[in-house]
């Protein structure tokens, strides 16, 4: 599958174990390349375009010299909406305790932007998910920050840990776009790239 | 977490190793105890009963004396509707290919039916969500069907596996219950049993 593939050397630009699994998952081969990019965004982005600016802004930030000959570069940013407010990696514990208890008893949206870039074409998409925590209780939201520290989560959770078992009550849209990549409208991207 | 399950002896009544990981995911210790049971059910019982009731049915089928002496037994049994048809574990390729075929371009129902089972009480739920599959073409289909032999899965497929990635479009409800354990609803009938 995806044959049409198979003259491209695809780099996937994200340290994500998660996106590296899920990337693999749909029969992708590649390899990983990171960069660190200054993940800041325009002040007045709406808060819905923030994922495919930031995943836009890491794809473009390779200079072609760094890249394999055929390349095609997959990234992708994921941001956590939530009363207005994007959340981000967690600063540190009681940052992540304070998202916890926002996240707790709500539905909010999760937004991953995904950036394909080859020498002749770049197309950035987005795809959202609702999410619902059930109420989580403080001996609850601590018993997971000390014991998975999430601090390399957006929103302080990974939906594929205890939190996300025993507190999610509803998912609306795809899984695996809360885990980080859009598998299924990913596929059909590179389908017919 | 769960302190007050410290006094049963667990055991899980499931061959599935999803059920298996999922249980452990929500911290639950256990041992794992299976019985074949005949897995029919009276004909005129609602579709959406059958799962719950065969849950009971194999939570019945244990004699005390096999059992632990302080015992918990958990069961749990997974259908797929569509079409008002269930989808149980697919007969043979043929019929695999058949039901992805059904699958296809819709929205299916799964639901999961659990049982807690103890000397004292025996509680039985179940919980429902709805997924969506884009079209799947013949090429999918066989390169699905052929590469990971879904022939322990109801509906022939699992919701982890490539086909989930790529053809999943939606899901309204639990990710886990399409695994084949509602683990949100289950911790919490745990957390007050």
């Amino acid at each position: 599958m995806l044959d049409n593939l198979n003259n491209y050397d695809i780099v996937l630009a994200s340290k994500s174990p998660r996106r590296q699994e899920l990337l693999k998952g749909i029969g992708v081969d590649f390899t990983i390349l990171t960069k660190d990019v200054d993940e800041s965004y325009p002040e007045r982005l709406p808060l819905i375009d923030v994922a495919p600016f930031l995943s836009l802004k890491k794809a473009k930030a390779f200079e072609e010299a760094e890249l394999p000959e055929n390349y095609m570069v997959i990234t992708a940013d994921t941001v956590v909406i939530v009363d207005n407010e994007i959340l981000g990696k967690p600063a540190d514990r009681e940052d992540a305790v304070r998202m916890l208890n926002m996240l707790s008893g709500k539905v909010h949206k999760v937004i991953t932007g995904v950036t394909v870039h080859t020498k002749e074409k770049t197309k950035t998409f987005s795809v959202t998910s609702k999410v619902e925590f059930d109420q989580l209780d403080m001996e609850e939201i601590d018993h997971y920050v000390d014991g998975f520290r999430p601090y390399d989560k957006a929103g302080a959770y990974g939906v594929q840990e205890w939190i996300g078992y025993i507190g999610v009550c509803n998912v609306e849209g795809s899984y695996y776009n809360v885990m980080g990549l859009p598998t299924q409208k990913l596929y059909k991207v590179l389908k017919s790239f």
